[in-house]
């Protein structure tokens, strides 16, 4: 086949090594006979594959021993529900940051749990900023400040972390984790589906400060209380193993080539091919505030919203895959990740400017 | 490699041909340049695969159309709390039978939600039974009966379906699901976590009886909700897309060898092979009551619990994998899904034989 680069928004492109990798493995891993889905995920080989996973994943991400890292199962929409189950600690409610539409299903989740108290939005521009933090009216007493670093939907991104005192920040970092090195002791909860820069879907990562665990609420289903999880290794029950054996493959990668750091050059670089095209550009527009531009997920419309079926298909003949927009913001969008290398957001400013060429 | 068996009760064996398709199209799934964990959940591709996987499921069990089937996560483990908060619908309390430690797991998270009447237990003798009909002491005020027709563990599997007039009947088949035909309009509930006899760990199947969702006790998280997953399909959020797609290649074989009843035929001719021998023997020993004895796990101990490091370690020489017994009970376990071939079973009882010899 020839090259095909995928800007899918998730479930995502992942490593061709990676891939490949689990292809010449997947019948018989390192001479056991046996598939990694078929081990038992308390013997030595899966147990081993599990602890290399979280090591390397603390590496990467340089967390403090204090966090316990969590591999979990269900998803953000999960963690909407576990974030409040587990942080209230007798407290009656929350800050949440309103920057999207993931943003808002955190809050419409945590809404069942706490009072929610929206401390700042976007929603007066369309979701098209992230509002600096001296407009953030926030509560001392809150039990935490919840907000969404980067939104997948709007393609919206905090470059900056907020400072929140000795309130526990929580973070929905599922389509920007490992993008770029952050500090994770400012955080409380960092949690991240993993079908975007992790590996494949039906795994999620929790990082949890330990001394926020063991006050879940009456009634939490014990597998979402995290106190649990930490305390059982997250193997209280059966993991989703083979998500975590492809996710320590990808760490494994992101090491090699140099880690986040190295990681952050690359997407400043792809990001920033993209964007300068769509600022020259009088056909595409990109509606999001310079400053808050996602170096994940770039939507754009084309000014005429007619030729988006022509451009969809004129993409999918270049092999420039899964471009259309979500449906609730509509036009296109090309998500970025780690695994899309400088090369596909080449081709894909290469297309985009023949396709204005053809239109002439 | 030479031959190998796999004996692990969960993650367990699967289909060489399942894994070895799934190796050819994990780089490049027919001719798409995207592997299945790539695509989007939401795009044509992956959307004809869930479907399929579910026609195909609903044609091996024969599932009314009153029945909505359920890819989630989690495992029984959120079964067991799913359950009440769903089928409570406003009831104070539910029936348990009392069979072994899934059993007894399934109770003490009910226990959190409802008032748990132990109908009956087979606790007395050490779980080995499974207490006949008569012997249960229902509630008819019970908003469900709870059932664990196969115990992973203690190898004890009902052989009938119990009556429980017009409350419904929840069972957990994670351990003997797909293993026979059942009747499917005789439960209220069925689920399974897909690790034994379904494909890989992190997908759970439910089955649940359309009348009987949309009363979800306050607070349930939305992703326990039956009625928001079955009305969004499975995918108010990413479901485990990978796992979806290698149990989808599970029930394709099924079907392609004849569904449940030739499976049927099988477990019970793998069954026999190796419980003839084990009565036959004074050697080794299984606890478990003849009419209630488990097609699909079999523990079984040597009559001198020191020769178990010796026997394993022989075994593993053989090919003969993960046979030992859960750390609850010792001894050893062979695990006998329907992924593992006749010729397993006699390699084992080829091996057992051998080693008694050896021992003079």
């Amino acid at each position: 086949m020839s090259t095909i680069y995928n800007f899918s928004a998730g479930p995502a492109v992942l490593p061709k090594s990676v891939l490949e990798q689990a292809r010449d493995e997947m019948v018989d891993w390192h001479g056991t006979g046996m598939s990694i889905m078929e081990m038992s995920h308390r013997g030595k080989d899966f147990t081993a594959i599990a602890h290399q996973a979280e090591a390397d994943l603390r590496e990467l991400l340089a967390i403090p021993e204090n966090y316990k890292v969590l591999f979990l199962q269900g998803g953000a929409t999960a963690q909407f529900a576990m974030v409040p189950m587990n942080l209230l600690r007798g407290k009656a409610g929350a800050d949440y940051i309103d920057t999207g539409i993931w943003s808002d299903k955190a809050i419409k989740e945590a809404r069942r749990y706490a009072q929610v108290n929206v401390a700042a939005s976007s929603a007066d521009h369309a979701y098209t900023y992230a509002p600096g933090q001296t407009a953030w009216q926030l509560d001392s007493n809150a039990a935490y400040v919840h907000y969404t670093p980067n939104e997948t939907i709007g393609g919206v991104e905090f470059h900056w972390t907020p400072e929140v005192g000795n309130v526990p920040l929580v973070a929905d970092m599922s389509s920007n984790v490992l993008s770029k090195p952050i500090d994770v002791s400012r955080f409380g909860v960092i949690y991240a589906g993993a079908q975007k820069n992790i590996g494949p879907a039906g795994l999620t990562i929790a990082i949890v400060r330990e001394d926020l665990m063991g006050e879940a609420m009456p009634r939490t289903p014990t597998l979402y209380d995290y106190k649990v999880q930490a305390d059982n290794g997250s193997m209280y029950n059966t993991p989703p193993t083979y998500a975590i054996y492809i996710a320590g493959l990808v760490f494994q990668l992101l090491k090699r080539e140099g880690g986040l750091a190295a990681m952050e050059q690359r997407n400043i670089a792809k990001a920033k091919l993209l964007y300068d095209y769509l600022d020259a550009s009088d056909f595409y527009h990109n509606p999001v505030a310079p400053e808050n531009r996602s170096r994940m997920n770039v939507p754009f419309t084309l000014s005429n919203p007619a030729l988006d079926a022509a451009f969809l298909q004129g993409a999918q003949q270049q092999g420039l895959l899964q471009l259309k927009g979500h449906a609730l913001v509509g036009g296109m969008r090309a998500s970025i990740y780690n695994a899309m290398p400088l090369e596909g957001v080449q081709a894909l400013v290469n297309y985009m400017q023949d396709f204005v060429k053809k239109q002439g």
